[in-house]
């Protein structure tokens, strides 16, 4: 019989991650920079698709036109077809047209291997297209620009993409770099409130995880990011999306083939509220009313000291991101119901694969991983929530005694 | 404004080829101890969804209860269904509904990210599988059980997959290395002659590019191999598939991202040929047409001498392996009609992206790259080739003389 061959393929992805404002000003060169820059053959001219978010054309009238100009101005550049527009949010992902759509325009217009995707819009939209570039001839060069804080600190710098099928969400994906990612901090200026603020709860996430000074940063400047100041903003973009890419290239497991994913931090929660609220939560949304239910279960079970606990919900407050939410329901509720936050946790399980992983804190930027939680604590870990919330102030001490009020 | 950050990810995949013998005896451990090495939790056992292809279902009738007695055999491994058949050979890649079935079983069966869906089938049936395993979850684990020559010593122990789209071959797939690579050679016993000798012709194909030895391995061997001798056929699928690894693993570019693909010999006409003939032609007959008339090009040309030109010709000939077939046309053609080989070659440049890169032959395991070929050489190389398969032998040295009668 033949030996046994042990392959081993190592391969290395590398991409620029830029921080820039008026990315589609006819005089700005860095998309001609990033698109030309590396041409198979001088004679040929880079053939680019723009699918943009309908959201975005909606907030930004003018982009259209403006990025038809750019490209009309930059002629070593070739814009294959007008900008496609593509539904905005969770429904895009939602909706097997949409894929179909991206490509049969990659199909029509000639997009190859050497050619570029370029997908505007928030982090749904770049998830589609992404997963729609990807799987196009196994995958053309996307440039990712992201316009929302959640997708410019978090999502649109990673790896992944994915659509929802089966009625669950990111079922189908694949780990796909970007060709580039580029940050336009003017688009995050329309951006409503709760999307300018919900996407602070990944940087407040990944600051708890990796970086007590960032979040000791994160507490000084809350009241100016609640207070939408652009300097604060760019300076919380750019410290969480540098975190999230140490993070994925540092890991050892870009590709998550592991059960731990230790960015994952309060997304179990975050995960089956955004699915119980039908997606009236954003994910930012989400994300911070599963922090604090993680930071509360581990000060209650004695993990997490108070003091730091009441910093971490103090920040969430300032930043005016709500602790409990109406899907976080009662302590009373039953782990088996699927209606019950407390079945997300199985449903976690299953979605990593293998063993349930949960990251914890022991302090500020001090985690440990845990293999189970206990149904009661969270009970009354939710309950306290609900409380904080329904009285706007965190709890005297006395309610985190384990003897106590709770 | 914040710098750049330049974002480097390195991966690296491994994955084991062995080469056995009766897979699913349930005696035989290999499969067991492939599926159960790397168990997240000792609690849990390893779920398995097989795929089958149903070409191999109808050559071994057995085959569906032997895999379930092989799984009652090893209760450390849980099959999670009765094997599913999808139909064998091309089809299954154009038919977007067997994909989607794969999906349905995976969901249906609770496959997550650390359980197994096992391929079993020929080159197609573990393309199609292993790309709805790839996009299940970001990536389900893949175990391909290549049933055939070519996907044993060629495309199943590589790094893509792919279904059709678009009426075009390959138009959707990704780059995913497999879990582990299981060839077992019982499976060639019942392949028909023509699958038997057509996956040689990737053998042949990987010698003439990179092995002296292997090629004159081949020309002393050919004669036993086209008798079907197992032994012969043993060392040619293991030395194949060992060159092609060795290929993947040092190419520097194993997801293709370059526009120069140098195992791609012998494919611009390769992949027209299989189109033209609606897939009455197998991939490896296609190849071995293509190579020959690639290498008839080059010695056309003065590239290659006309005594390598015969000894290729003599090994293809031995081998049962048309040089001509009627999909090739005569020496009359327009390279302008979609229906003439010769607009293979602009299709493939598309499917390549970017600029033209063709390897050919100036000797045995020397190859060039060109970015042209001329259209009335490929013509006369094409009137030449119909000569020798009609005649059924190499003419005489005088035919390869630009002055001479062709």
């Amino acid at each position: 019989m033949n030996p046994t061959i042990m392959q081993v393929v190592p391969v290395t992805f590398t991409y620029p991650v830029h921080f820039t404002e008026h990315l589609f000003d006819p005089q700005h060169s860095l998309l001609d920079d990033t698109l030309s820059g590396n041409r198979p053959a001088s004679d040929q001219v880079p053939r680019v698709l723009c699918v943009v978010d309908d959201g975005v054309l909606a907030a930004f009238p003018g982009l259209e036109a403006q990025i038809q100009a750019y490209f009309a101005a930059h002629p070593d550049l070739c814009l294959v077809a007008p900008p496609l527009a593509v539904p905005g949010g969770e429904r895009c992902k939602s909706d097997p047209k949409q894929v179909e759509r991206v490509h049969e325009a990659i199909n029509t217009h000639g997009v190859d291997r050497h050619a570029y995707v370029v997908a505007v819009g928030g982090g749904a939209v770049l998830d589609m297209v992404g997963y729609a570039a990807a799987t196009a001839h196994r995958g053309v060069r996307l440039v990712r620009v992201p316009t929302t804080v959640l997708s410019q600190n978090d999502s649109a710098v990673g790896v992944k993409n994915s659509v929802n099928a089966f009625g669950k969400k990111n079922w189908l994906g694949t780990f796909a770099p970007p060709y580039a990612v580029l940050n336009d901090r003017a688009f995050l200026t329309t951006l409503e409130d709760r999307d300018w603020l919900g996407g602070l709860s990944e940087a407040l996430k990944v600051a708890l995880l990796k970086d007590a000074a960032f979040f000791g940063w994160l507490e000084t400047n809350a009241a100016a990011l609640a207070a939408r100041d652009r300097e604060a903003m760019d300076y919380a973009v750019y410290r969480c999306a540098q975190l999230h890419l140490e993070h994925i290239a540092g890991s050892g497991d870009p590709f998550e083939r592991g059960s731990s994913r230790p960015l994952d931090f309060g997304h179990w929660a975050a995960h089956k509220l955004e699915s119980l609220s039908g997606y009236r939560l954003r994910h930012g949304e989400a994300v911070a009313a599963g922090v604090a239910l993680d930071c509360t279960y581990a000060a209650l079970s004695g993990l997490l000291p108070e003091t730091e606990w009441r910093r971490i919900l103090a920040v969430l407050r300032t930043l005016r991101l709500a602790v409990h939410v109406p899907e976080m329901g009662s302590g009373a509720q039953d782990a088996q119901d699927p209606g019950s936050v407390l079945s997300g946790l199985n449903e976690f399980r299953e979605h990593l694969g293998g063993r349930l992983t949960i990251p914890l804190l022991t302090g500020i930027a001090s985690p440990i991983e845990v293999h189970e939680m206990d149904h009661d604590l969270l009970r009354r870990a939710i309950a306290l929530l609900d409380d904080v919330q329904a009285q706007g102030h965190v709890p005297s001490p006395a309610l985190l005694d384990p003897q106590g009020a709770l």
